[in-house]
């Protein structure tokens, strides 16, 4: 019996995690939950799961959540101590990072530095402090199992494989809800629009991301520092089906693709049970109702997001850091109504050209270059709304 | 530098292996060839690869081989008995198994004995024999790597993955030329159409029996025997695009898809170079040109050899390596124009459903059937032209 601790229980991943966990009931104790401020979904899953710890983020959301659980024996913890506690705690075997944001990456260091394993949804943490995190993993005999659908695709192509025998990745891409939009509706799209993407039902701040294709940039990030892999063997295809979720391609010309049917539950249960596999809830995909997998270009042009992905990585240092806590400042003014859709790419394009990145830098500047950049970049966001 | 041997270096797999080394020769050492009949082409590749042994099976051309080389220090060897002991020779790590038929069983033997590593393109063998071939395996602690396409595939997609881990394996068929065509169009169809196939240039025992598709059945028990998978986990499906060359589902639902451009040079590749993978001459798969990727199924009316298959391996036993030594029999007889095209199921059906199989043989047992199959199928075939 593993006991698992979920950061982020309430989110969409969170969600499905416990959904996961409970189908997998012999194996799986549900030890930890945390929500950001979301009390009364936390409090009912407290109540249906019956964790022995729970972590309210927000402070202020305490009394209220200790008073919605008073007949529960769950222990109660609050602030990033409390995720740090139980990120580290010694009866946690495995760590479910599900947060948003570059919140989830002291919980992550904890957990990394008492060597465990940990389901990694947060892709902010990796791509913004990927660099000293994956040294920590190594140096303490971690794992990092990544629950994105793309690197989960690639873990399970590579399989323990050697690096140097891969030409190249295929990071597969949906192309979000304006891969055929001309560029004149892309830059009228309402916020509504944005939100409706093909395939996955996310949270607002990705599935933003998801239409600029930033997700896709931060991704190509993600992979490099995961996987060991130089940028210029991550490519990166919009395949539209939604059914090959990524590819590898192997020195000799061969390629593995991991397809299945588009359901987070399926990366999920794989992160839990790796190496092994046990039967799931999802839907088997029925290959001959499939006929259509198409892969195509991405128009870099009208998805300049993609290119920035790949250029914070050359910038090198703190610049992928940078560009993540840019993206999350922006997107949350584009969700607010403060900017319009052209505006995301045009200012993350800005703030990146202009930023000079610390090179090689430890884990306190990475933090004190993210923190920096969401002050310059809100200041950055008003000037620009009121110009 | 690794010495390879190649048993049937003139036949089609032969020839490309030669090319693959030949492109490799910074790895591999040629240190072996052989041919059964042809020598003109087996001088020649003795001219070209100065390997330090051959081989002719048929004892009757040793005189005209000796003469062709007669410049060359090539040490001659002949019939079965050379075959042998080039395989079990010292020098050589790697033996690429590509003759064809049951001719490669005592070579194969061999092998395995000396714990070799041995690249299997042989079908006939794993079909007939792998009950007992692979006991002698696990034994010895010798490598079998499938040369097949498809099982290629199957083996770069488990890497080294638990068996238990597997719902299914999918093994993709071409569909050979008759997969659209009507019944009556199937049942007239001419030497030539049977020998048309749409994708793989092969031989000619090879191509009938992919457009039977008993060639497909009998990958089914080669599957089996290689990978010790239970028949119930092995399904078969029509991809006419012949570039997934097999798939494998994981119990939780998740695929694993070897992709390719069909040439036979990467199968061969990856048994020579596993674990592996170096740079190739086969061109790349370009997967924006790819668009349509089809699976079907079967029509198992149409292809009863499908479930020949299937049937030789629930009967047990001997009964696989007697199918096998039938449609060896029955398939030349349909290329000597002795019987028609939809005689060969006909034939194959009726022999599987005669026939008692010796439960868990011996290899003495199992070598004594298959010599018996023989006689009696020819038999049964000239009752048959003769009635």
């Amino acid at each position: 019996m593993q006991k698992v601790a979920i950061l982020g229980s309430t989110g969409s991943i969170g969600s499905s995690t416990l959904e996961v966990l409970d189908f997998l009931k012999d194996r799986f104790q549900i030890y930890g939950l945390s929500a950001h401020r979301n009390v009364e979904k936390l409090a009912a899953q407290i109540q249906k799961f019956n964790p022995r710890v729970a972590v309210i983020g927000d402070e202020c959301e305490y009394s209220r959540l200790k008073a919605r659980v008073r007949h529960s024996e769950v222990k109660l913890l609050v602030g990033m101590d409390g995720l740090c506690e139980l990120s580290g705690d010694g009866e946690v075997d495995i760590l479910v990072n599900a947060t948003v944001g570059s919140a989830g990456l002291f919980p992550t260091l904890e957990a990394i530095r008492k060597g465990k394993k940990i389901a990694m949804a947060n892709k902010e943490t990796i791509v913004a402090f990927g660099s000293v995190l994956m040294q920590e993993v190594r140096k303490n005999g971690a794992q990092i199992i990544p629950v994105d659908s793309e690197h989960s695709a690639i873990y399970q192509c590579l399989a323990r494989r050697n690096v140097q025998d891969i030409r190249r990745i295929v990071l597969t891409a949906s192309g979000g809800p304006f891969f055929n939009s001309s560029r004149e509706a892309m830059e009228s799209a309402s916020r509504e629009e944005v939100l409706a993407h093909p395939v996955w039902k996310m949270g607002e701040k990705i599935t933003v991301d998801s239409a600029t294709l930033m997700n896709k940039g931060f991704e190509v990030i993600e992979a490099h520092f995961l996987f060991g892999i130089p940028l210029h063997k991550i490519d990166v295809l919009v395949h539209r089906q939604a059914m090959v979720h990524s590819i590898v391609e192997f020195e000799d010309g061969s390629m593995l693709a991991q397809m299945s049917t588009p359901d987070m539950r399926l990366p999920i249960q794989y992160a839990l049970t790796f190496p092994e596999r046990v039967p799931s809830t999802v839907t088997p995909c029925d290959l001959t109702k499939v006929g259509n997998l198409q892969f195509q270009e991405v128009d870099r042009d009208r998805f300049p997001c993609l290119s920035l992905g790949y250029r914070a990585v050359e910038k090198q240092g703190t610049a992928p850091a940078v560009l993540s806590a840019a993206d999350e400042i922006v997107v949350r003014a584009f969700l607010n109504n403060m900017l319009s859709f052209k505006d995301i790419p045009f200012l993350l394009d800005k703030i990146l050209e202009e930023y000079e990145p610390v090179p090689s830098p430890s884990l306190e500047q990475l933090v004190d270059e993210e923190r920096w950049a969401r002050g310059h970049v809100e200041t950055l966001v008003d000037q620009w709304c009121s110009r």
